[in-house]
């Protein structure tokens, strides 16, 4: 910061709001940056300041991703989009196998979004970083004007590293008769963001899982050597997930019964006439392992924070289109296909 | 992509337009990754699919970086948000010493937005993607309703590896007496990209420099085993970059004389009451350099693509308050401040 702001001037400390001025790469910006964003994410790679952040790894490979948010409303029961953008990159990182280290943030404001807000969001992603021991090491800020976006949009993009007897956990490893388990209840995010948006009232309010699952993950796979395939059901749920790991060859058969769905869940969905299989999750993984190790790792699983409600809802077939079928509660087998179009848009 | 697609179901192929399903997570997605981003993007990692791509690198440390770009317009003489996207990000990873080598993007798009118009961006993309020597490994799409975002915007994220024999360029290496050298003309994309949203017409057309900087500066790494510090003056332009690597004990002196501006954008800024060194650019650089390497780095920068009109501008002065000045034509010496507001909102 050069030199005494002039008085009058805005500045991060004396408005409320995000301006255009936030966004030129000029004082405000300088002290936008240093007010919140310096000031929550500290740390001495983002201390520097450099048009990249500068960082050790160790090992000869990397996983990087990158996932954009746009949830609405910003914050709901059980999160925000500050916590989403760190747990949701910190999950894609940590389902490859890799240990999840570096974060970006890219921020792209809307002008007369509360600096108050953004405040709260930052503060939720410093939080949920250190928790998951990831560090947000580089970011950008871009503001449009009024209209031009709504509130805020989030990228973060994430860079983890493999242990030394790490193996990159690939769709190839996954094998006719593997068990499919996942972490806990489906719907959850979906249901809780929409019912905030929409503003209705259940019996029992529904809260999203929003969750970082770098540690059960962790756990898993020091635990069990054989892990096939992991995957984090989102956007789309567990339905989309799943048609996407099948292939030619490899089917998955799901047991209707098995799948844990929270009552308010079930309940709003049917109110609603939405499908829990298709609704976002954004705290749940999808473990796949041979049937010898099912039960090794539905134990771990249940001992994680995050994990008490693991259950088998499935297996891999040998069917020969790579479809994914369900068998109801009435004994019926039906395919579970993608769909074609959104159900809930803007739910991550 | 899971058996046909039911006729009449909105693809990407036989639609014109983005719509909300495209962002959906289900098959609509899916065709649209594969019909424009897998298609022009294809690489080994990318293919793989995975939540994170899984990258090999060599070395112990990274340089990493973020942007997001709301470029407006999305097309301009000189380039487009695609080029854009990637020769900013190149850069940025570039002028830190190390060699860029993957690249995320993150799309959000808003509905309506014409699917020609994506194909154009993002095999521009690939384009520069390859001038540059980089891979896109990783991406991500979101959808936002009409009025939601004003058409696109794309964040990019990178990863760069640092040669064996590579040093990190920090701020802290600049010393007094170093003589800071541009590799060209300034403040031609800002206005490249004001005149065509404005649509001012000139005397003579104002193209934006938007390119790759890492051959140049990988050239000058090899050719000069002592530059202090390498930036790309983009958003704020020369002045605000200049003011970003001043501080305490160390300031800058220009010559206003020395500091390259075409004939057009010199002009035009005269009309239009703007500065060019405060004016983005997209395909510059400034470099560093201690006086003894002065003249063999010129030699080198001018030798190279994009650096024909390299010029030696000032020197890195004692002056206490860290403060960056110039001396104009007329022998008066003024001081440069960083501006507290935005001359040019979404100029990259």
């Amino acid at each position: 910061m050069k030199g005494p702001v002039p008085p009058g001037t805005n500045t991060v400390n004396n408005m409320e709001n995000i301006t255009i001025a936030h966004g030129s790469g000029g004082k405000a910006t300088d002290q936008l940056i240093r007010d919140i964003f310096f000031k929550y994410f500290k740390n001495n790679i983002l201390d520097e300041a450099g048009d990249s952040a500068v960082c050790d790894l160790t090992g000869g490979k990397i996983a990087f991703t990158t996932d954009s948010f746009v949830v609405k409303p910003v914050f709901f029961p059980g999160g925000d989009i500050g916590k989403l953008s760190i747990c949701g990159t910190v999950n894609d990182i940590a389902v490859t196998g890799a240990i999840p280290r570096y974060i970006s943030c890219g921020f792209i404001i809307e002008e007369g979004f509360p600096v108050s807000d953004l405040r709260e969001i930052v503060k939720s992603m410093a939080f949920w970083a250190e928790k998951s021991g990831v560090m947000v090491v580089t970011g950008d800020t871009k503001v449009v004007e009024k209209g031009e976006a709504d509130e805020i949009f989030i990228n973060t993009s994430g860079v983890g590293t493999f242990p030394d007897t790490g193996r990159v956990l690939r769709k190839r490893n996954i094998s006719r008769g593997d068990k499919v388990i996942i972490s806990g209840t489906i719907g959850d995010h979906g249901l809780a963001v929409l019912s905030q948006r929409k503003g209705f009232e259940f019996e029992r309010s529904i809260c999203s899982d929003c969750a970082p699952l770098n540690g059960m993950i962790a756990s898993v796979l020091e635990g069990v050597d054989d892990v096939s395939f992991m995957r984090d059901p989102t956007r789309g749920g567990l339905a989309t997930t799943l048609n996407e790991i099948t292939g030619p060859g490899l089917g998955v058969l799901l047991d209707e019964v098995k799948i844990p769905v929270a009552r308010e869940v079930k309940s709003a969905s049917e109110l609603l006439g939405l499908d829990p299989l298709y609704i976002a999750n954004e705290g749940k993984i999808l473990v796949i392992v041979p049937p010898g190790s099912e039960r090794r790792t539905l134990d771990i699983m249940r001992r994680s924070e995050y994990g008490e409600n693991s259950e088998t809802i499935g297996e891999i077939t040998g069917d020969d289109a790579g479809k994914v079928c369900i068998r109801t509660r009435l004994g019926v087998t039906r395919i579970i296909d993608m769909l074609m179009t959104e159900q809930l848009p803007r739910i991550c």
